[in-house]
């Protein structure tokens, strides 16, 4: 049932609103300001903005005195008053983010995911690695908001639980968001890793703020995450975002088949296997190798800028196949907006969005003519930790009941 | 910019709020059980359905007595004080539909899309037959809010032009929006087809109402509309819904290709030619001729269900094209309902639903457990010139400021 808007979860929403307007602007801002920027009612701004003062949320930040009118108080945002934690679990990489209340990484860490590790000794390790991160950072304990979980799918969201991420080997149906709160005793939510890069690109582009767009993810494997009129999609379960699935035509490159799925033919570790069986770099990593598939990622990376034929054949061949599924998915969604990021993505993003922008531009299955824009992440590898922490931030400061948010 | 709540659009989207859940109420409602069922204000209530009833949307309709307390009075829509018109045009037929303010069909009628016709003659035999079809509705034409025109894509839904879809032919930046207002002096607005068949779904599902979901479209080309979270998908530029363009697997049927395009594969054009290539159906029509191919498709149909396991085969195979695509969509977007309609659709479906059904649960490449519910429109045939109709009712129900619909 679609609900009227005098809720009692109202005011809470204009606070949410308020805040945001507060975070976002680059200056600080007086209450008529507020206004006029929220439409909201001067009572409205008055009441609420007491209550973030009190909460220590804003802080008051000089007058500002105009011709002859009563002098206007300054607000701004108080960063320092709240923090946020961003784990990211690649089968790759875990990544660890400590932001402030604008979002801003005021700490950063990350370590190798240790191979074929058992969950519970990963969420130990990772547990003592919030503790160091949190000792590093120099920020108060009691200021922490909570943990955010960035993990690849499946999920359930719902519950805090890793499914059976097909990368993650030994991992299936872990309770990670239970099992990390009870081993630091922060309160932990869990999201799917492109939805969580998704949320940042939403909270952190600043004033030119991204809304529509999909978030291609090349991590071990590959995820498109979507925002959709400002808002990340979830689906019925937490789980959209598996762009992996897709179907691409081959040419002539994988044994009897005549189409493979994105999610294998594009990831690093089929790039290697292609190298290897191409002689151009010997040999292929263990397919369940994370540090040597990431090693070896880079050495077929530095072998391209080298100018190595068969290098770059092999990065373009996966460019073509990431842009021949993005003009399904451009098709489908009607996006204009390609944001690219993950793990693996940064050393290849300037070839990659050169070929995979004149692939788009030309292919004659396009619908629409017009331009898609192609951008790479500006938060770079800590994407999907930072969008983690940003949901924390999101829970934290919004009205709204969450049933993600475990607090204990 | 986000804005706050309590802006001057926000009394009409009250106003529609309440009217929404009178209408989908299946009895009358006091302004006591509006306000729990919408979580607005008494206050608000009355001042909103003091203006319904002075539109004439809404009507008294007795009052109930309960225990000694004051007796209520009880609200219902007042279905026939309003109507829409919807007109789908699909390169095969011409549907038009009148709805009441319910949204319940009061007439229908189609007919064969000229072969080969010129758009202007199209334009101006659509306008003949809106006549007719007010005129034999018995429909005051001072009740009719406008009409909503559903048109295959790409369209410039903003300026109410068809752009130049694959199945039209001749037909190239028409303005049909313009065209259709001048001719017959009514409000028009145009949207996607497959948006519109969405809308209503969206509209008319009833309590038991669908907010997420896919809507697999198998007219003359191949649509995917979208509804998520309760509202229909438009995308950057109102063109989202192509689904033609993903890529399915094939099995040795294309010459040379190892891979192609839904939207040619699944379309009934490209079962008869399989048809006629072997040997079930001599010969294949023209594919410029939709006449031909929709009784063509018939026979097919007629065939199949006759037991011919030549017709039954190209069925079939078109069935797992489209499940394979479905899978993708299913993956990508966490999509747990899949409705399917369009003109060809009535004939195949229970054998579709059935295949499709089949495949999805089982497909390997299912990321997500959970059921994905497949059915039959309940609309029927209708569905896209229903929706459209719906839009109209939508626009000019609702305080938001539409550039969509022209109004002269």
């Amino acid at each position: 049932m679609r609900r009227g808007t005098n809720l009692p979860a109202v005011g809470g929403f204009n606070q949410t609103v308020i805040l945001d307007v507060i975070r976002r602007s680059p200056e600080a801002l007086s209450r008529v300001e507020l206004a006029e920027k929220t439409g909201l009612a001067p009572q409205t701004i008055s009441n609420v903005t007491r209550r973030l003062l009190d909460d220590g949320l804003i802080t008051e930040a000089g007058k500002h005195i105009q011709g002859r009118g009563k002098p206007r108080v300054m607000l701004e945002l108080a960063p320092q008053s709240r923090y946020a934690l961003g784990v990211h679990l690649d089968p790759a990489v875990i990544t660890y983010a400590v932001l402030d209340l604008r979002g801003q990484v005021v700490h950063d860490a990350s370590m190798r995911t240790p191979r074929a590790g058992r969950p519970d000794e990963i969420i130990a390790s990772m547990a003592a690695a919030l503790d160091e991160l949190i000792e590093a950072s120099g920020v108060d304990r009691e200021k922490i908001l909570g943990i955010g979980i960035a993990a690849p799918g499946p999920v359930d969201v719902a519950r805090g639980i890793v499914l059976d991420p097909p990368h993650l080997e030994g991992w299936r149906d872990v309770p990670l968001r239970d099992a990390l709160f009870e081993a630091t005793g922060l309160p932990v939510l869990l999201e799917k890793d492109v939805t969580a890069a998704a949320i940042a690109e939403l909270w952190l582009s600043g004033e030119a703020q991204h809304s529509d767009f999909a978030f291609f993810y090349l991590g071990t494997g590959i995820g498109i995450g979507l925002a959709l009129d400002g808002e990340v999609l979830r689906g019925s379960t937490g789980n959209a975002g598996e762009g992996g699935t897709l179907v691409v035509p081959v040419d002539g490159l994988v044994d009897g088949r005549r189409s493979d799925l994105l999610g294998h033919l594009a990831t690093p570790r089929y790039m290697l296997e292609q190298a290897a069986d191409e002689g151009v770099l010997v040999p292929a990593p263990p397919a369940n190798d994370m540090v040597a598939i990431d090693e070896g990622f880079d050495e077929l990376v530095r072998l391209a800028e080298a100018g190595d034929a068969g290098a770059l054949r092999i990065l373009d061949r996966a460019a073509s196949l990431i842009a021949s599924a993005l003009v399904s998915v451009v098709n489908l969604l009607d996006i204009d907006e390609v944001i690219f990021g993950g793990p693996f993505w940064e050393r290849v993003s300037a070839r990659f969005i050169f070929q995979i922008s004149r692939i788009i531009d030309h292919s004659p299955d396009r619908v629409t003519r017009h331009p898609v824009a192609l951008s790479g992440s500006s938060i770079g590898d800590d994407v999907a930790a930072v969008g983690a922490a940003c949901l924390v931030l999101d829970h934290a400061l919004s009205p709204r009941p969450s049933g993600l948010l475990i607090t204990g």
